[in-house]
C-alpha cells in the first residue's frame, strides 16, 4: 500500500526523466525521507527510536524492506555467505572493478533512525536515480547493506579481515552468536572464508553516514569529509589498596583505592586534553570492592579508551598516563597496573576520494571540513580491500546511540546528492 | 572432653582460692586463650578466621558453648525474650540494680576471631574468677551474650530502643530474617515489648572489645578509655552527566558525570581532612551508568559516610562537601544531589565509668588512651538505659572483620582484667 502510494507521490515530484546530463542529476530527498520513515517502523521503540539489533525479528523486517527497496531501484539483489544484502547494477566495461556503496541498517538497543539508516536509504537512492535517469556506469555498483555493524561491524569484517571462531562464538545484543544470526540472515557461517574479498578486487567503498559528534552542525559545515577511522585503544586499570573498617581506621592511615582511582580519572584527563590535537579519552566504566558505604575501597578497576586517528599519539598518551599512575599511588600507597593494551589501529580514507569528495561537495555549493571519525564505521574494514571514502552529515547536538538521534531532511538530502556526484565523478576517471 | 582436660589444667595453674583481696584477684589468661581457640572452631574457615554469622549452625553451637562456659562460672543461665544469653550471679544487697558486663559472639562473613569474642569470654571469665575466688559483689551481676551484633545491633537495640516491623524484616546474614533468627535462638518476635528494659533499670554496662583500629598498636599503649561510639552520616550523591559517544564528542564538549564524581571524591577528601580531629569519611561505593569503554559516563551515584563523637561537626562538613559539589558541577556542567542524610546519633559513654576504667587500667600499671570507637558496638544501645563504658585493647595493625584479626594473649589478659578490677571498683562505691 505504502510503496504504491509512494509511486504514484513520485511521478508528481519527479522531472521527465532521461532530459538531465550526469553532472545535473540528484536525489529525491522526498523518497529518500519517506523510506527513512517506513524503515523506522521496525523495531521501533514506544519512546521513539529504534531497537533494531542484529538478527531480531525487527532486523529481519528491515532487511526485507531494504530488499524491496533495492529491486525497485532495478538492483540485482543476493545475500552474500556472510549474510550482508548485495545489490548490483551492471556496469558498461566489463573489466572495471565493481564500485561498493553502502552501510548499515541494524541499530543498538534504544538507538536512533540516522545512524547506518541514512547511508544505506541513500545508497539505494543512488541506485534508483541512476535507473530513473538510465544512466550507466562503466563500473558495476554494488549497493551493499552489511549485517551487524553495531555488534562489531561483523558483516564487513568478514568481506575484509574475515571472521574467525572467536568471533563466531560471540553472543549479539539479540542474544544469538554471530553464528546463528549469520545463518538467520542468510549467511552462510561454515562458508565464510569464501565470502572474504581480495585486496585489489574493489575500484573503492564510498559510505555516506552521520557524523555522531556536534562538529558540523555547531560550525555550520554542510558536509564532512572523513580523513580516516580513529584508533582506539582499551586497558583495564585496577588500583589495589587495603579494605580496612571505615570508622576505625584514621584518615592518614588509608590505603583507598577509590581515593586513589578518582586522582587518577582526573589526571588521565588532564593528559588527554593537556596536547593540542582531536584525540579522545574516557574513562567509562568503574567497579569497586567490596563497596559498602563502612568499608575503606580496597580494590578499584576502571576501563580507559583512547582514540585517534594517529596510533603513535595514542600509544604516546597512555605511555605518560601510566607513569603518572606510579606516581599517583605512591601519595597513598596503592597499586596501579593496566592490562595490556588491546588496539583496533586507525584506518585512513584515499587521499584521493577525499579530495573527489571534497571538489564533489562544493561543486554543489556545500562548505566542507576534513574531519576524522571518532566512531567506527564499515568503512575501516572494507579499507583493507582498497580504497575507501566517507562522507559525513551533520547530526543534532552530536547525539547517537539514542533514540534522540537526528539529521534534517535538507541534510540527508545533501549528502545524499554529494555521494551520487562523487560516484558519477569517480566513475568519469 | 576438652572442658574436663581444661579443669585439670587449671588447678595445677591457679593457686590456692579465696587467698587473696578483690584487688589482688586477676583472670586466668590462659583459659581465656584457650576458650578462644575452642569458640574459633564454630564457624572456622578453610583460610582463618570464623563465618559465624548470627542464626547460622555455627552460631548456635557457638551458643551452645558459650552457655556451657557461663554454667561452669557458676552461673544461673537463660535466654530473654529477645534471645540474647544472659548469665546471672546474685549479689549481697537485693535493692541495687544489676550491673551487666558482655559482649557478642556472632560474626561478618569471612570474619576474625578477636571482635566479640574477647569481650564474652573475658566477660564470662570475670564470673568464673570471682566464683573460684568466693567473691559476693553487693550488684546483682549479668553477664550478656548479645544476638546478632554485625546484623546492626540486634539483641542489644531490642532491650533499648526496641525493634519494629522493619528491623523484624531485615533479611540477615544468614539468609533468615531477624524475625525467623530471634525465635531460632530461643527469643519470641512476638513478645520483644517485654525484653525492653526500662531506662535506668541497670546500674551500669562495661564492655570490653579489641579497638578495630590500629590507633593503640601503633602509640604502644595497652588499654583504650572510650569516651564514646562515633555518630555516622551516610548519602547518596547521584551525579548527573550527559551520556554520549565516547569517540565522537570532543573532550570540551563532555559533561562526563564520572569525571565530575572523581573530582568530588577528591575534595571530600580535602574538606574531611582539612580541619583537625579524628573525623573520617569515606566514599565506599561508586555505581556509574551506562558503564562501557566508548560511552561518556552520563550518570554516577556514590555513597558517602561520615563519623564522628560529635554530630554537630559532621553535620557542618557535610553541609561543606554539598557546597563544594555546586561548585564542581558547574566546570563541566554536571548536576549534584544529596540524599536526605541517614544519621545515627553519637552514643557517649559515661563520665564517672571512664575515670574508673582509667584509674583502675593504670593501678594494674597499664597504659592509656582516652579515645573514641569509631565501630558501633552494643555498647551504644544499652547507654540508653543506663551509664556505659568500654575498654579497648590493641588489635594488631587494626584490621577488623577479617581472619586476619589478631590481638595478643597477653592484651586480651590484660583487658580483662581491668574488666575485672573495674567491676570489683564499681562495686565498691
Amino acid at each position: 500500500m505504502k510503496s504504491a502510494f509512494l509511486s504514484i507521490c513520485l511521478l508528481a515530484f519527479l522531472p521527465a526523466a532521461a532530459a538531465q546530463s550526469p553532472s545535473s542529476v540528484r536525489v529525491n530527498g522526498q523518497r529518500i525521507h519517506e523510506h527513512l520513515k517506513e524503515l523506522s517502523k521496525f523495531g521501533a521503540n514506544p519512546q521513539g527510536g529504534v531497537s533494531r539489533v542484529a538478527y531480531s525479528e525487527a532486523d529481519l523486517q528491515g532487511r526485507q524492506y531494504a530488499i524491496s527497496l533495492m529491486k525497485a531501484a532495478g538492483l540485482d539483489v543476493h545475500v552474500d555467505l556472510a549474510g550482508n544484502i548485495v545489490g548490483t547494477r551492471a556496469g558498461s566495461d566489463a573489466s572495471l572493478k565493481p564500485l561498493l556503496i553502502g552501510s548499515h541498517i541494524d541499530s543498538v538497543p534504544m538507538g536512533g533512525n540516522y545512524d547506518g539508516d541514512v547511508g544505506s536509504l541513500s545508497a539505494i537512492e543512488v541506485a534508483q536515480a541512476l535507473q530513473e535517469k538510465q544512466i550507466t556506469l562503466r563500473h558495476p555498483l554494488e549497493v551493499i547493506i552489511f549485517q551487524n555493524e553495531e555488534g562489531g561491524t561483523i558483516g564487513s569484517q568478514a568481506l575484509g579481515e574475515g571472521l574467525d571462531e572467536k568471533h563466531l562464538n560471540l553472543v549479539s545484543n539479540s542474544g544469538k552468536t554471530i553464528r546463528e544470526g549469520t545463518r538467520i540472515v542468510g549467511g552462510d557461517p561454515n562458508q565464510l572464508a569464501s565470502a572474504r574479498r581480495q585486496s585489489g578486487s574493489i575500484a573503492g567503498y564510498f559510505e555516506l553516514h552521520i557524523e555522531q559528534g556536534g562538529t558540523l552542525q555547531r560550525e555550520k559545515i554542510d558536509i564532512g569529509v572523513v580523513e580516516g577511522i580513529v584508533g582506539i585503544l582499551h586497558s583495564d586499570v585496577t588500583i589495589e589498596g587495603f579494605a580496612n573498617h571505615a570508622g576505625t581506621t584514621p584518615m592518614d592511615q588509608r590505603h583507598d583505592a577509590l581515593l586513589s582511582a578518582a586522582r587518577f580519572i582526573e589526571k588521565f584527563n588532564q593528559i588527554v586534553t593537556g596536547v593540542p590535537g582531536r584525540q579522545v579519552g574516557t574513562v567509562g566504566w568503574i567497579k569497586v570492592e567490596p563497596g559498602a558505604y563502612n568499608v575503606i575501597p580496597g580494590k578499584v578497576v576502571v576501563g580507559l579508551e583512547l582514540r585517534d586517528l594517529d596510533e603513535k599519539k595514542f600509544v604516546g598518551l597512555f605511555d605518560q598516563i601510566r607513569a603518572a599512575a606510579e606516581d599517583l599511588g605512591k601519595i597513598n600507597q596503592t597499586r596501579f597496573s593496566f592490562t595490556d593494551p588491546v588496539i583496533s589501529h586507525p584506518a585512513l580514507t584515499d587521499k584521493g576520494f577525499q579530495k573527489l569528495i571534497g571538489d564533489t561537495a562544493r561543486s554543489l555549493g556545500f562548505s566542507t571540513k576534513v574531519m576524522p571519525s571518532g566512531a567506527g564505521h564499515d568503512a575501516q574494514e572494507i579499507a583493507r580491500i582498497g580504497p575507501v571514502g566517507m562522507i559525513f552529515i551533520p547530526s543534532i547536538g552530536g547525539i547517537s546511540h539514542s533514540p534522540k538521534e537526528f539529521s534534517r531532511p535538507q541534510d540527508i538530502e545533501n549528502g545524499a546528492n554529494v555521494l551520487l556526484q562523487t560516484v558519477l565523478a569517480f566513475d568519469k576517471k
